[in-house]
């Protein structure tokens, strides 16, 4: 089963990723790397914070998004995608969806965020509500797409996707060759996953740490066990990282590789939320701050290193700001 | 008196503009000109925030400290530099002043924030605690200019701070050639001057429109008196505008050209603060946030327009912040 993947993962490597590289700079800019000198001093190291969530859409996931419709084939653009989504997913494919004219349809379930949803159709996608949580809208998913003649975009699974959230790395190292740590959230692990096959292709000694909530641990009982696990229930405050199982083709990526996985309590992830604001001045998502958080919880590893924190998103709504800051 | 300046003010144009633009390319990436869909329906127009928060320092001013310092003799980076600052032009300076390896003295009034202190001097700069005010904090750097050697800057009146600041706006022209309205904070008027020189070379029919507090109506005060007025007091939530007046040079590039200038209440600030957090997830300094809150003010005048809204620093601490959401 895994060796399907295993193969698949040989596609994520450094001539794709700077192919993705040349795609996605005709639409986006840049994102910062910046030093911050009140995070290092609480922190204990020198601290660097990709920037992501200045991103149009918020988040790192539109670097994939771009990458994958750039090899799409005109009949499968004609034909259309299908992705379901809680937010960032979706905005970006949504988006990306624009510059290549394909049909996007986007299945959110029930609860989600009505704000997020409308800005998905803003960018001229389909919003279809079904399910009471991620899990449904991705079985409705499948149903739908035996029906229809839609390509179903998996995000983790996708090497093309991995290629373009790869160029995060790309972009870190060429700011910051010398970077000790790269401290990344895992939801379904793609993000993660691109990180470490560039970072470690440069830099073999280069540590990449991932970040999960201790009520979401799916990367981490899945490496844990040595196999892919599903939680029966994925309950937390950061719902970018609220996933039942990693994606397969990440974990194949990521098992034997990665240095380490920091847990963290729901209390912890708001305390993140905080850091970002009081440290960066900058508005992160809870998935977004995670980093920061898990660079505290092992400040006494990190000690003088240069440590990158990925910043994945910024879509952070009110109300989950006011608890952030009221705590 | 004005003459000295308005011939100054020739040396802020298109020349000199491109080469600070590749001045500064070298050490920052271009922040993002973003369309969001949720603030253009609540405004009614087509809705673009260009991003200076994402800088680092998390403000414009750094632009102009590159440029400034690329344009100093070795005599003079050797001397060193004295600004008096609150805030943004003092973490720009220090910031800037690294690449340079020129020495800096920065003067805050004793009520100044701690952390941005703490910041600058992170940088590398020698930080003095002088006066009430930012004015007693000018004067006093007028003082030591007199006993010691080094250049005092004044930022609103150095061209090449201008030209430096320029660079924003040929961002948003390349990026949206087609806009129809810039808005953008006035303070000490060198972003909004430096603006309005650019965007009116390459377009001259675009309307530029200033904000300011009611509180701390310095330019407006001049531009309606037609003379420079000095106000007895600013004081405004949005520190980043408490000037009690505005700086010769952009006030004799501002006073013939602006289309408008929009006052707000208090309240009307922070309610800008609490736009920028939910229509652009952004964290917006007071400041920062004003152009949003004009534009919605204005919004029966912006309909159906290509509007570019300056979000010009995110230096907001929790403390305000915690104040603009509890409101």
């Amino acid at each position: 089963m895994l060796k399907k993947y295993e193969q698949m993962a040989q596609r994520v490597n450094l001539t794709n990723i700077f192919m993705a590289k040349s795609v996605i700079k005709r639409y986006l800019n840049r994102t910062s790397l910046t030093h911050y000198s009140e995070l290092s001093r609480l922190l204990g190291c020198e601290a660097f914070v990709k920037h992501e969530n200045h991103n149009p859409t918020g988040s790192f996931k539109i670097r994939g998004a771009l990458n994958f419709f750039h090899h799409l084939s005109q009949a499968e653009l004609e034909a259309g995608v299908l992705v379901a989504t809680r937010g960032n997913h979706g905005l970006a494919m949504a988006w990306a969806g624009q510059w290549f004219c394909v049909p996007c349809t986007v299945v959110v379930p029930e609860n989600n965020n009505p704000e997020i949803n409308r800005i998905i159709e803003s960018y001229g996608a389909e919003v279809i509500v079904h399910g009471a949580d991620f899990y449904d809208a991705q079985s409705y998913c499948e149903e739908l797409v035996d029906s229809a003649g839609y390509y179903y975009v998996q995000q983790g699974n996708e090497p093309e996707i991995l290629n373009g959230h790869a160029t995060m790395a790309v972009e870190i190292l060429e700011d910051l060759p010398e970077a000790d740590v790269i401290i990344c959230p895992i939801g379904g692990g793609a993000g993660c996953a691109s990180i470490l096959k560039t970072a470690r292709a440069f830099r073999p000694d280069i540590e990449i740490i991932g970040v999960e909530p201790q009520s979401a641990p799916s990367f981490y009982s899945s490496w844990k066990k040595g196999e892919i696990v599903v939680l029966d229930e994925a309950h937390t405050i950061a719902d970018g990282l609220a996933a039942r199982s990693v994606f397969h083709l990440p974990y194949v990526i990521l098992r034997d590789a990665i240095n380490d996985v920091v847990l963290l309590t729901e209390e912890e992830i708001f305390e993140g939320i905080r850091m970002a604001l009081s440290a960066t001045h900058n508005l992160a998502e809870a998935a977004g701050a995670v980093s920061l958080m898990a660079a505290y919880k092992i400040r006494d590893r990190l000690a003088g290193k240069k440590v990158v924190m990925i910043m994945s998103g910024g879509n952070l709504n009110i109300e989950t700001l006011k608890m952030a800051i009221d705590r």
